[in-house]
């Protein structure tokens, strides 16, 4: 028998997402405060869905462990994910102890009212911005034990310009208040993205090739 | 009053994209033969849209000229597109007469049978492609005028390796048949497609946000 899959998350294009490549799965949202200790979007993205995929394993152990009558021992994967829009901030560059090179970025979650949505939006317009999503694989074995994988996935946007007058007309529609960025790329705002480099289904929210990939090297049956 | 548009393609996916972008519009297909000249996909696809458009403007033209009674004068805008998969082939770059280096490519259109679909299907496996649409405007104007404007769009796919198993499974669900290349990015297939470098929905089978800056540019109001 194959894995029981949950997403901890309940935003409905993941869940399509899944659905689309013909996964089995119930959703199960995790409840959990976020907790940001990191900086930077590689490190952000994969705290966060950490912490999703880890909440809700916490909750399936603990509803296993007193409802014994109503649970069926099963290995369980549960999957977490977390997106976070990010822009290089220009001439900021720094030299690590390492000796690399990293970007700084300014962190874009979702907004929090319509003059957020807009300074979002027009920081955007005409410029490249790169999109983080970290996904959380927690696998809890048949026998309770648990184990986790994580990784992120980055893609790089470029939007044409923007006006004013698109942007309010965007806003006004209510689309991008749920939305990290303050945008969809599969809704009406398609029509001012350029071109992106990395995976279209990151940017959605769930990078889902890297998924599938990922789970296969790990020789997860699904 | 704004244009009437005409797309000259029956594509249901072209059709979604131009509702996204909340276009009003009608559909009136080609029934034109298409005749290819050209050998690099460049050309090809602009070729190829091109006749498309041309057709179905002279199509509404005596259309207009024989039923004058059912006309109303208005500007007309006719969209052709055309997609094509390319291959580049590996060591074939030619120096041509400008001295610049091109590269050579194996073309793929819709496949012709299920055996077709799987020969296309494993030389994207595990390997990068290109996908080129070509889009051409026709405008007729109230008086009749006729003006025309083309561009393509290229994007790179990479594949991830994909077994014979998931190529048959997927050659079974009948998808492959009507796409160039014997794929579809938006259905189940999405899974194996490990990232783009361009527009996402130029792959799809129109790059809705090309035209859009071109008609802008071009300051034809729609």
């Amino acid at each position: 028998m194959g894995y029981r899959i949950v997403l901890a998350s309940k935003s409905p294009r993941r869940k399509e997402l899944l659905e689309k490549i013909g996964l089995e799965f119930e959703i199960w949202p995790s409840k959990v405060e976020e907790v940001m200790t990191k900086t930077s979007p590689e490190e952000v993205c994969v705290e966060l869905c950490r912490q999703k995929a880890l909440d809700v394993a916490s909750q399936i152990k603990t509803y296993s462990e007193e409802h014994p009558d109503l649970t069926t021992p099963q290995d369980i994967l549960v999957i977490g994910s977390d997106t976070i829009v990010a822009i290089p901030k220009v001439d900021r560059s720094e030299e690590s102890s390492d000796g690399a090179s990293h970007t700084q970025y300014d962190l874009l979650g979702k907004p929090k009212d319509t003059s957020d949505a807009k300074r979002m939006l027009n920081m955007l317009s005409d410029n490249m911005h790169s999109v983080f999503t970290g996904v959380s694989f927690v696998f809890i074995s048949k026998e309770g034990r648990v184990g986790e994988y994580s990784f992120f996935e980055k893609t790089d946007v470029y939007f044409y310009p923007v006006d004013d007058d698109d942007i309010d007309q965007y806003i006004e529609s209510g689309e991008p208040m749920d939305k990290a960025g303050a945008y969809g790329i599969q809704g009406e705002f398609l029509k001012f993205v350029k071109k992106i480099d990395g995976d279209f289904y990151n940017v959605v929210g769930l990078p889902v090739s890297r998924m599938w990939y990922e789970l296969s090297n790990l020789g997860v049956k699904i």
